[in-house]
């Protein structure tokens, strides 16, 4: 890894814009377990001895490897909900997220009863772009008290501002690819030693 | 199995209302994979023989018990989208979808290009209620000239028509928990012998 999610990504992607790389084959639509089983077992090696005992991760495309991850530390996965608005409601942690893709703000939210501060919670997301949808949910956990060891990615656009931002902020960012540009239809990659 | 089931509904969900049965804590926010895998072991033995290519469900809770169902079976999960409104795809098999629940219409949608007629489904989702979601899920499938090999709910609330809607069109339905009734904030189950 991750020359396989790469490979994957050339052979199967569709570069639809400079900033759109399509995944449906894969990832965001239809969903391989065996290949899902791969990509967490590279986030569970780079974690090394960290002790994680919530995987949380945002509703839909975050789900399959944020499960399969969870299957193997044998812990539970929370799924944040997305929300158009939200009613007053004591018993969930929200965080408003502005989408650039689809212009629009909705809220997401966690339930109060998944997460105490002894929680040290990994975070798993498909796409990592602006890093809103991350920092929304790093936002979250922590109103709980619980501390995030890492967030992981499946695919980093590198040349948005998301993990900058989350580096900022002083969280660790474990993406297996990152895509250093979308330009003249081709995927080009940052090459990194690991 | 499904007492284990039955037992987590009893002691975990809440009953909101004579319809709402609210399971948060296992399946529709947070998920634990080695139950996931109880359902989905229980799901393959009724199966039995049957050949199943793909495992089909729709966006966002049926993606847990789907994916690990995948898994036992090595193949491909497919999760099908929900959207607001389509504009017109070539591409794409769609169907709409009235939910009573939410009282209004989306849009699911299924690729073309992962489904054939050489398909046999299985199709996995977390509630049958109305049925609607389920035979939408039928249709796009169906669009494909594939065959459907079963619907596989987790939780069946028997006293709306959704498995009768659903055995009138011959689709068998495996549901790993009949609910007979909500009322009085209770749940009474419909027993079966399996």
């Amino acid at each position: 890894m991750m020359e396989q999610l790469k490979a994957k990504m050339r052979a199967e992607g569709s570069v639809i814009d400079t900033h759109v790389l399509k995944v449906d084959t894969f990832l965001n639509h239809q969903v391989d377990p065996i290949f899902m089983l791969s990509m967490a077992e590279e986030w569970k090696r780079r974690l090394g001895d960290e002790k994680i005992t919530k995987i949380v991760t945002l509703e839909s495309s975050g789900i399959a490897p944020a499960l399969i991850l969870a299957q193997l530390y044998g812990v539970e996965m929370i799924f944040a909900r997305k929300k158009k608005s939200i009613t007053m409601d004591d018993s969930i942690y929200t965080a408003d997220v502005y989408s650039y893709t689809k212009k629009l703000s909705h809220t997401i939210t966690i339930s109060k009863s998944f997460l105490t501060e002894q929680d040290h919670v990994l975070i798993i997301d498909d796409f990592l772009a602006n890093g809103e949808a991350a920092l929304g949910l790093c936002d979250v956990i922590e109103q709980s008290g619980a501390t995030i060891a890492a967030i992981g990615i499946v695919i980093e656009k590198s040349f948005q501002p998301g993990r900058q931002k989350l580096l900022e902020k002083n969280y660790r960012v474990e993406s297996l690819a990152r895509i250093a540009s979308l330009n003249n239809g081709e995927i080009t990659f940052i090459e990194e030693k690991t």
